[in-house]
């Protein structure tokens, strides 16, 4: 790209565009220190307050960022952590061996939800006992990565709620279930502004973007046995699908 | 969710709050009309510059819509194209059965790079052809949804671009090759803000998030034979995984 002195995009706007080019063609590499506003100035032959606007603006998405004293750098892409071999069961409830592990503390009943009924396949008129709802957050070394809601039916485990109360484990819950347990899902994966809630859940900027999952987990019978509503932060983690 | 009206949070910042509450509770409905500025004024007893400023920050985050002489509306998500069963293998262009089917108009022969001998695990020091970069859009109806490129080291297909100018079929090109085919892969998939190349392909703002989806898909022999790099638009698609 070069900067074109008769075009009616303002100069400092391209050597916006002109900078983010060279980091993503290598030439400024991440981490690194890009030449000084002085050496810019010279080498593309601009007035200071147009360099000075453009790396402004950088500062400002991201992209580059100011150590005092040592000069302008390329920003840091996250490192973010791989969840390996992502599928629709990776964070299912049922499918765990110990609710110890994921450090879940509370379950609760909720009343049947028209949403809900739909991922369940519950026809909207059958009156029925509502859902168990066990949320936990996904986190490491005290960071929330990410936070998930299982929705269970009340009418496939009547007792969860007290058995988890009471400290059953989860190996004496599931026997005899085994029919209800899931062995497929299929989640939905949007990247979307988060609800406020899900904000409050993950401890960040209202509306940052999160990634979404959502879906029924079906048992062997083809029946919905459990829900998985999932939001992750898009920023410290990524999936490895395969 | 109270106002505080001895909050250090300004009140129109509270109310914002508090709409997206009542949206994401479901007390007001995407889509829908929510009350006018006169009636939050009265409901909640504020002044109507308060209301205002509530609204024209939720307009602007898209959250509500302005409709002329109508009212203000509840933005709907848009609704999202899910691709079905995505796996590693879903863009693959060698598993394709016809390149015709994809639009493909060009396939070119790229010099060795690091960080795709990497992503290969080519040694550094070994010198060999190339690569061939196969890229096109994924397209609905004359809108652009994504955007593909894929990497096929020369040494495996000596001929694929002489092969694909000429016209010779798929199935031909690839018989005699199937232990050069991908039978697994391992894609990471993060959401992250679009690099400028990738917005032009996918002709949005600068910066706007992508699905990002980068790996290797690796042939029965347990090399790799084909490096995927995949921008997804996230507001118009979504991906079903199972």
């Amino acid at each position: 790209m070069k900067l074109n002195r008769h075009s009616s995009i303002p100069l400092y706007a391209q050597l916006r565009e002109m900078i983010v080019e060279r980091i993503d063609e290598g030439m400024y590499k991440e981490g690194e220190q890009i030449p000084s506003e002085l050496q810019l100035c010279k080498e593309l032959d601009l007035s200071r307050p147009t360099v000075r606007q453009a790396i402004a603006d950088l500062v400002g998405d991201g992209v580059l960022e100011i150590r005092k004293g040592k000069g302008t750098f390329v920003a840091q892409e996250p490192e973010r952590l791989e969840i390996p071999h992502f599928t629709a069961l990776s964070f299912s409830f049922l499918n765990l061996n110990s609710y110890e592990s994921i450090g879940l503390q509370d379950i609760k009943l909720i009343d049947p939800d028209p949403e809900l009924d739909r991922l369940f396949r519950i026809a909207e008129k059958a009156g029925h006992p509502g859902y168990w709802l066990a949320s936990w957050p996904i986190e490491d070394h005290g960071t929330i990565l990410g936070y998930c809601r299982s929705y269970i039916p009340v009418q496939l485990f009547p007792e969860l709620g007290q058995n988890l109360a009471s400290g059953k484990r989860m190996v004496d819950i599931k026997s005899n279930k085994y029919a209800y347990l899931p062995q497929k899902g299929a989640l939905s994966l949007a990247c979307r502004p988060a609800k406020n809630q899900e904000a409050r859940d993950l401890e960040i900027p209202l509306r940052s973007y999160v990634m979404a999952l959502e879906g029924p987990l079906f048992a062997r019978s083809g029946h919905v046995c459990e829900v998985l509503r999932i939001v992750l932060r898009p920023d410290l983690l990524k999936l490895e699908l395969n």
